[in-house]
């Protein structure tokens, strides 16, 4: 049960984002530019730091909503399950197995990101920007775990559930657009 | 040294938000809704939870920031001082005695925020809204932070700096505007 009144039909970060709008667009455009604008990362990669960093914070909501983000957009779910849960055998790149592990390492505290991990990332050719926005995407989370868990907003125990936001993540992307949300309960 | 090249003259937050500008504009425009919008709390009390979230994280620049912003705006430094090392006895409405602890748990986790914790806020007073802004400036704040030492920002040493930074954010609060910096760092 919420703290604050949400819309039923609206679970997760879906009820928050639209329980104060004005507040939500800055953070849905700062999402869709990290995790939707130009990259040299692809979709799937930086939903899969999405993925970790929500899975460090124990963020149930967040970690179901972006692992089938990702496995949507990678097409396969081996990777996100590994990420989370075997990192060393998870089939990414060099590259992003160090740029995951600056996000789980962000995501416990800025402090836990040494120079010894950055300087191991850009042996493996990792660039300034993509330190950058791995770290920013895992602060952004660091945001939305808490917002989401701290306000007690449901977390939906149907898999399909999580289908539905994903293919709207995929289509829609993270910025406002209309009936946004009709997909989401088609049983409404 | 910062982990990606920042300009030297903008420590800590300044340098991040000029490295990267499409998502600076977003994070800046939240931060102004949340601390500088239309509130039932004052500005002097959003930003003593910006510093009690920014101080359980063991960000110094933050810290540092947010103490000097609520000091110019509270016109004392004894309550930011208090908020921060003895809570008890700081001399703030019991209201945002349960606001500002909301905001520490939120800091450290989002379900770490009790029912129990909200509801004894609201018998003392406090808003829907209240909640909601607090747990999200402390989610803000935990992005912030992250940010800041994430990258290895860098941390000025003297008071006098985050007294001329306060003096901005209580002048020209937290969107862009020309010379923003000017009196930054008045040696340059």
């Amino acid at each position: 049960m919420p703290y604050i009144p949400l819309d039923e039909n609206l679970p997760g970060i879906t009820g928050l984002l639209n329980y104060r709008q004005d507040t939500a667009l800055p953070i849905r455009q700062l999402t869709q530019i990290l995790l939707r604008g130009e990259s040299t990362l692809t979709e799937g990669e930086r939903e899969l730091i999405a993925t970790v960093v929500s899975n460090g914070n124990d963020c149930q909501f967040c970690t179901n909503a972006h692992t089938a983000a990702a496995n949507v957009l990678l097409g396969e779910t081996e990777t996100a399950e590994k990420v989370k849960n075997d990192p060393d055998n998870a089939p990414v790149s060099e590259k992003m197995k160090y740029l995951l592990e600056i996000a789980r390492q962000t995501q416990v505290s800025g402090k836990n990101v040494t120079s010894a991990l950055v300087d191991k990332a850009r042996n493996a050719g990792v660039t300034d920007l993509e330190i950058h926005d791995t770290v920013l995407i895992a602060a952004l989370f660091s945001l939305y775990n808490r917002y989401v868990d701290g306000l007690a907003s449901v977390t939906p125990t149907d898999p399909a559930f999580y289908d539905r936001l994903a293919g709207i993540l995929k289509s829609s992307g993270y910025l406002p657009s209309p009936n946004r949300y009709a997909a989401l309960n088609p049983e409404v």
